[in-house]
């Protein structure tokens, strides 16, 4: 494939997507959740290490990091100290800074550091939803409607990530107009941007295709591996048009409150096949190497990602005989 | 390949590929290669014990096994007693049982074994043919007649497996056309198929894409995933019309010999996919997590794959609340 034929931005069916700019179609936004998602499900590392984390992923060249988390330190041990985060990381003058809030309260913490976006969550599955915060739908879109006054008043943007957005684990398969539906409610109450997240590995291209035919490509992508088709959800987006994605050095991550979640998306592994045709992501598959290195030693075993453990395509080995 | 082509081939919105005939676009042949490549690195299981898993795929509907090799044990300690495995299995009246022959010995002994194909390797990296063989690429087409020679006597037909067909972990990348070039001296010499082999992880959408374009879509492909990328390279060439591929359940394998190999292609995560787009396989998941169930039982350790261990995406949780 050439960059040309990138240019052309099929979506599934072969069409063009509507509102895809030129100037931005080479350009893909990765958004290493790795700090956050991915550290969330493990052993607790001080505030100090993960700050490390972060800036091997700015070393590397990525700009975007979800970089902490204001949950409560009860609920996830792993996200202690977010403002200790925030104050020990050094950023690139063009780095975007993000934060996971999960309610007001947190938000308000939040906005007294140094934060570019603030992430909320909500579900597209009433019944994960009630699971995860104890809360209706309605309920959370009211917090998010709270939550993105405060952060008006700091001119801090709002992504809402909707989880479960390609099926529920007590559900099974939600209307993807529904949950689109659900993106517009999240856009009228002040959020910046939706990010569709597919939290226990249900989606597949059908389904993105299903997905994005209702919300348009201009949307951000949050793709777990718990059925192996991360990847391969994150190329057929790409495909489609879809220029943002969350990724997470390493591939590791899962949340601790999905039944059957495993890791995201890895950083490194979509970079790969994105370099290989022309994309520009600003991002060096040997720096994410080093920062999975870094992601490995604060986690305490290997990272699931395979280009940590085997280098990238290029990487030959000597001819023996 | 171009996009043009990957646009034209798309099983799940009901157009017709071109150049693909109705009976046969959206039957996909997947070869299940785990009872040879998936338990060739592995410790060494009885024959018996791996004709147990060859009569679990057949249970999964999976027609098409490669169930041994003829490989010297000494090489290869797993892969002993080959005609045992073979006189061992209850193979449906439809099947198509595979073995690997690595050489006219090989040949000769399976031939007098209830075979119905036979598989031979030649490398498209000389290095690596050299390295793996110690013979030259024309040594080894020699070998290939003569083996397709004596194939022809009892009308077993024999496919060309080409390794490193997306690259080499010792010259780097290869020109896809003296591959495809390969692939034709080896019809040429009696083979009745070519299937292109990832060995190390080097393919990527965009190489699937060149080589195809060089030998068009009647091919099979046998994909590995050290970099992450089987599944997403699967769909690629499904996109653009190819519809025969080795898998392996449980995801298990990974030549012993190969620098920085890892598992195949699961033929379970494969299969998700295609059932969700209403490709036909006659393979069941369920019967498949079965299979992988015996197969971690026979390797003494987890399978790679995801769906073994969560389920399929339509498997749901009961909700709590």
């Amino acid at each position: 494939m050439t960059d040309a034929r990138i240019g052309e931005c099929r979506g599934h069916d072969g069409t063009m997507p509507a509102g895809v700019q030129a100037p931005s179609q080479t350009t893909v936004v990765l958004r290493d959740v790795g700090p956050r998602d991915g550290l969330q499900p493990e052993r607790p590392v001080d505030a100090v290490d993960r700050a490390r984390l972060v800036d091997a992923l700015f070393a590397a060249g990525v700009r975007h990091v979800e970089a902490a988390s204001f949950v409560s330190p009860r609920a996830v041990p792993a996200m202690a100290d977010p403002a200790a985060v925030l104050a020990a990381i050094e950023r690139p003058a063009d780095a975007v800074v993000t934060v996971l809030v999960p309610n007001l309260r947190g938000a308000q913490e939040a906005l007294r550091c140094d934060v570019d976006e603030l992430t909320v969550t909500i579900s597209a599955s009433p019944a994960y939803n009630r699971h995860n915060v104890r809360r209706s739908i309605d309920e959370s879109l009211a917090e998010v409607a709270s939550i993105t006054s405060l952060a008006a008043a700091s001119q801090v943007p709002v992504d809402a990530v909707v989880s479960c957005a390609f099926g529920s684990p007590f559900e099974g398969d939600l209307d993807p107009s529904a949950v689109a539906t659900l993106g517009d409610r999240l856009l009228d109450r002040g959020c910046a941007a939706v990010t569709y997240a597919d939290t226990t590995g249900m989606a597949t291209p059908r389904r993105v295709a299903d997905l994005l035919a209702e919300t348009g490509v201009g949307v951000g992508l949050h793709l777990h591996q718990t059925r192996g088709t991360a990847l391969l959800n994150a190329w057929c987006a790409i495909q489609a048009g879809v220029r943002r994605f969350d990724t997470s050095v390493g591939g590791l991550g899962g949340s601790p409150f999905a039944p059957g979640a495993a890791g995201n998306l890895a950083t490194e592994e979509f970079l790969a096949v994105l370099d290989d045709v022309g994309f520009d992501t600003g991002i060096s598959v040997e720096g994410l190497i080093e920062a999975a290195a870094v992601a490995a030693d604060l986690v305490g075993h290997p990272v699931p990602s395979t280009i940590p453990r085997v280098g990238p395509r290029g990487r030959l080995v000597a001819v023996e005989d």
